[in-house]
């Protein structure tokens, strides 16, 4: 059901548990691989019928209840001129990555109809065509800080920790201004007709709860509340995140997205009624036989046991080697599965109340 | 004080507030990195005394309560013929990875003073010149059958996961080999003159819960009741394990090991008043100036309360561009603030009671 999406982001009930998955757009799908085989990423990205096209790819495969726009967080940074290019396989690669507070001059605000053109362009093209909302998302301030100031994925953060714990005002100015960026390409997405928002900080777990509350939680809030005035569901994401949880609820989103290593239950528990959840499979629970995969998502179905404000997706990205069948089914599976689970929550009778 | 360390193991009261760090022996020392240059790291694990000296190095310079002898936890693995390297900065390459039951046959018992005799060696002439105890070390069954079955290290675990969920039976006497061989190589490292054994099941937190209990905790079981007649503590350790503390302390051994994500007061609520804990200071904060090095450890100092059952430590291994300087005043920080904790404790005053 198309509504279902937004009604469960919202908290309120619905016919079926809704279901999308992080990635769906990507290298699962021989479709997108043969594109790919033509256009680097980058150019999907920048081409609006391309990127359209790869954000149509799994709706109409999967049976999913949302799309997400085609892009990368990175987008908007080099969209105000900050030289970087995607590795396959790796991630983000900066030119010249962040080293001090002279640095903080390269970011300028972001003008989207100039800068980055191409994705109010896509999301254009893509509500004609979708009969599913559209999510459109942005990187959340660790995360993109990351990225510019260790150059690229990193194991261990040090650098980014590094300025935060050492240069708390460059810090704060970096991470407010990155805050601003993710404001105006969330505001200018929902404008071309993106029906809801995801902040993906997926980095945030390498914090300590102190430091994500001091150093990362203003300018979370930053942005949560700078998009309030929308009216759309608002998502906010990371890996790794358990013991940040609470604090991710904090910032003021609708719905905060779980991983894979806390139960839903416990994290239900941890963010509290009034917010939703959205998870939380093991991506790599779907590389294992269908009965495996379908004994994970029943386990996420009955630990939030039919209450309302849950919308099912794995716990991080969709893994490259996961056959698209297999997730297809998947769909199938959880919208089978939970219309009873869902009534008798609504009939009081929920397993896990 | 050198009967701190293992007092603190084993729950019992102490003057001071032990302190070792996780990959103390290494390249933050310059005599390390002079030493690198002449040898490659197998080779000085495979000569005793380069081990021993490598092992000496921070127990001089940082006066640490405890010494961990320099080795890797897949040396067993290149023992029994298992083909591999260390790359610097990547970590252990697997020639040919498992992929399959039939490669458990590579999997054959370990003969310590045939297949490894230099760590025994190294053991012996560290205990002659030591004062503070020494720490053996091995894999645990997750992570070393992360390394066999994905080839090297990884950042999405799909393949040892697709084995494990895939192929149950397989996977049972993968983990139960391992287990045997760690069980084999702590029992030569103590019987050698190890004081306390730490077994780094350092990826296990990339599990669900429920996936931990069911296919790695009974051979971590099994790891430390077979280790339980030998008297020396036993600590169980991994990064990024919050959801996973009680079952890894349900495993048996007598300290769990913390990363920086878990503020120490809910880890050892987690873990339950019988076991001790380690950590749990954020690697990463050791680069930052000292003012917030000394913040970050007295927040831990603060939340442990005084109780006794603490061993000091960073929450995974010391980064390779840390001072060493900042490490040896952590140490001198950490034994100069604790006891007055400690005595509150034991007074009835801890303010963490």
């Amino acid at each position: 059901m198309a509504a279902d999406f937004l009604a469960a982001c919202r908290g309120q009930p619905v016919e079926r548990t809704p279901v999308w998955f992080m990635r769906q757009a990507g290298r699962c799908l021989p479709e997108y691989r043969a594109l790919r085989r033509r256009h680097p990423m980058l150019e999907i990205v920048r081409t609006a019928d391309l990127a359209a096209e790869v954000t149509l790819q799994p709706v109409r495969r999967l049976g999913v209840d949302a799309a997400v726009l085609y892009s990368d967080i990175v987008v908007p940074l080099a969209g105000i001129g900050i030289g970087l290019r995607l590795e396959a396989g790796t991630g983000p690669v900066i030119d010249e990555p962040f080293r001090s507070a002279t640095d903080l001059r390269r970011l300028r605000r972001l003008e989207p109809d100039e800068d980055v053109p191409f994705v109010g362009e896509a999301i254009r093209l893509l509500v004609k065509e979708l009969d599913v909302p559209l999510i459109g998302f942005c990187g959340g301030p660790f995360t993109l800080a990351s990225y510019l100031v260790e150059g690229g994925p990193s194991k261990s953060f040090t650098r980014v920790k590094e300025l935060m714990l050492g240069d708390p005002a460059t810090w704060a100015a970096l991470a407010g201004a990155l805050a601003d960026l993710a404001v105006t390409s969330l505001r200018a997405q929902v404008e071309a007709g993106a029906a809801a928002v995801q902040v993906f900080d997926s980095w945030a777990g390498a914090l300590t709860p102190g430091d994500y509350r001091r150093y990362v939680l203003p300018a979370a809030r930053r942005i949560f509340t700078a998009l309030g005035d929308l009216g759309v569901p608002r998502v906010h994401f990371g890996v790794g995140t358990g013991e940040l949880l609470g604090l991710m609820a904090s910032a003021g989103p609708d719905v905060v997205g779980v991983d894979w290593r806390v139960p839903l239950d416990e994290a239900r528990r941890r963010v509290g009624p009034a917010v939703a959840v959205q998870g939380n499979l093991d991506p790599a629970r779907c590389l294992a036989p269908w009965p495996v995969v379908a004994e994970g998502a029943d386990e996420v179905l009955a630990r939030n046991g039919g209450r309302p404000g849950h919308v099912f997706n794995l716990g991080w990205g969709v893994q490259p080697r996961t056959d698209p069948g297999v997730l297809a089914r998947l769909v199938d599976h959880v919208h089978e599965v939970s219309p009873p689970l869902n009534r008798a929550f609504a009939a009081g009778e929920a397993p896990h109340g």
